[in-house]
């Protein structure tokens, strides 16, 4: 497999980006092209022991940055995005992993790789953390606005994919709602329910965040607006805890009398917390961003994987990995055949 | 004051329901009038010492559930819901608060109270607790399906009930969106966004679930179903946070030992513990809806507060508590008031 990397991609690049791709080519023996700046890629490669590594370097010399808009990318032919697209649309390479700006890779994805026959629209595939067992949730912000149609292929395409690269027999699908019964929901949601409904998917009804979070479905289906916003909102919320645990522990200097007399108690606690040391870093992990990679975007000819800006090496690495899965699982066939099995 | 609760609103009614108006009763010394079934709440009323309260019971011999629908709140004219709306439209109370079915008490509202002048569309308004200091939501669930006009005529609500029943001088308004930047969104927001842009309202542009945990504005607006999803999204990830950390510390045989070898530290940490409880108990206020009381209708001719059907006493008196604070505020006259400058 040769997997492009986008080398410009996240907030801090391209230093976690060259350290992720290093770290994937070790780890999995995978052919690595990093696109970007020769020069910047080159110095940061020298930082690490590549030895023996199948690492590559494509030059870009241009960088679409967070802000910029759809019209950039249309004009920017040479950023990375673009040229690391047309890597995998000429057959070159065959996928794309990018933490860069999500609207770009979107809109580049569309002109350098287009659409898979019948699909109306594309649909970013992302994991939501907050549940028993991993959930499914299309779409995370590819297209804010949309049409039952739309959403109906994206129930697809999820199932698809929960079903092929998860292992999930006959996964549950769920309709994100503000309530459980059938006329609940705004009225592109009541629209979707109704063809869902009459479909040969296995549609669980709608489903509230309570739900989703006590696995009620495995794949969750809405908008990308409100997909967005409930992933951010997440994000929001978990970290908004640990920040106000944080601070009304050690603000006030009754807090602080209250932290020193635990101190003894601590210390007698050790040997238990050690034996718990596994349990707390697998609840870290598990709302651990970086331990997800990143969001697949499905729909267009091509792998593509789109990571949260923030991505340090270990999420670029994770998301490499879900480059590399989604190949191995033959996303694409197995996304075009879910369009065909539903004569769409 | 005279403040009608419905007997019959929440899901175990109307147990916490009539402790919630007694207590009430008793602490602010208010009229209460309990609407619903005579008899089953006058048997509530004998389990509580009532001597003295100005607590009045009306019959009303219908039962609005949970699951009905707005043609069962046109057909049923003699459920708790409309008896006790009515009572507010013809000026024997003050205000309505029920814990009961919310879309049922706001087609309730819409018939037997009407929308105030030149309002197009209510909105439910409510506290979002994620963030430093409370923050006003919204809409959270009384209109689904909004145009730009109908989220301009939200923004001036809740900037009135911030700034006239909160005090917050000059309330600064944030939009829900995907992004900051001001072409993110789907249709609807890109076109609030530029309506609000243009008005003399304090806008700070849109605003991400995690900026709004950081504070970057008063008054957070959204339409209902966006609004719904993201206040139920929030209280999902914080009750699951509980259940996991449960689950993942208690299950286990290794986990069990570390629990054990634990308590000699536990016990030495007692003194530390208790200087810690009022912090804990910040912590756990926090995030309990009971001490928010309910949502506050916005834009019908009457104080109407809507409980989580969950609702315990404490949740019933502060909603209770929270249509008096309304009232107090004259939040109608406030709310006619924006309107009224705003020329529309």
């Amino acid at each position: 497999m040769r997997i492009v990397v986008d080398a410009m991609g996240s907030d801090h690049h391209p230093v976690p980006d060259v350290a992720g791709a290093v770290a994937a080519a070790r780890l999995w023996g995978d052919e690595i092209i990093l696109v970007g700046r020769e020069a910047a890629i080159k110095d940061e490669l020298a930082k690490h022991d590549t030895a023996g590594l199948p690492i590559h370097v494509k030059d870009a010399a241009e960088v679409l940055e967070m802000h910029e808009h759809t019209d950039a990318v249309k004009r920017k032919k040479d950023s990375s995005i673009r040229v690391g697209m047309r890597l995998v649309s000429s057959g070159e390479a065959d996928a794309f992993v990018s933490a860069g700006n999500t609207a770009g890779v979107l809109a580049s994805a569309i002109f350098d790789l287009g659409r898979i026959r019948g699909i109306r629209r594309p649909a970013l595939a992302t994991i939501y953390p907050v549940a028993g067992s991993p959930v499914l949730l299309i779409d995370n912000g590819a297209t804010a606005d949309c049409k039952p149609e739309y959403l109906v292929q994206f129930a697809r395409m999820g199932l698809a994919y929960a079903e092929n690269v998860w292992g999930i027999a006959d996964p549950r699908l769920g309709l994100i709602s503000n309530g459980e019964e059938e006329d609940k929901g705004n009225m592109l949601v009541r629209e979707t329910f109704a063809i869902l409904k009459e479909s040969e998917l296995n549609f669980v009804g709608n489903v509230e965040p309570k739900e989703v979070t006590r696995g009620k479905a495995d794949v969750i289906l809405t908008d990308g607006f409100t997909g967005n916003v409930m992933v951010k909102t997440t994000e929001a919320v978990a970290s908004f805890l640990g920040r106000f645990l944080r601070q009304e522990l050690t603000g006030g200097w009754l807090n602080k009398v209250a932290l020193v007399l635990l101190l003894p108690g601590l210390i007698g606690m050790l040997p238990g917390l050690l034996l718990l040391l596994p349990t707390l870093r697998r609840l870290a992990q598990r709302f651990d961003y970086a331990e997800y990679g990143g969001a697949l975007l499905m729909g267009v000819n091509g792998v593509v994987v789109v990571g949260h800006g923030r991505s340090n090496a270990k999420a670029v690495k994770n998301a490499i990995g879900q480059a590399r899965r989604a190949m191995e699982s033959h996303v694409l066939d197995v996304i075009q055949a879910s369009m065909q099995v539903s004569g769409e």
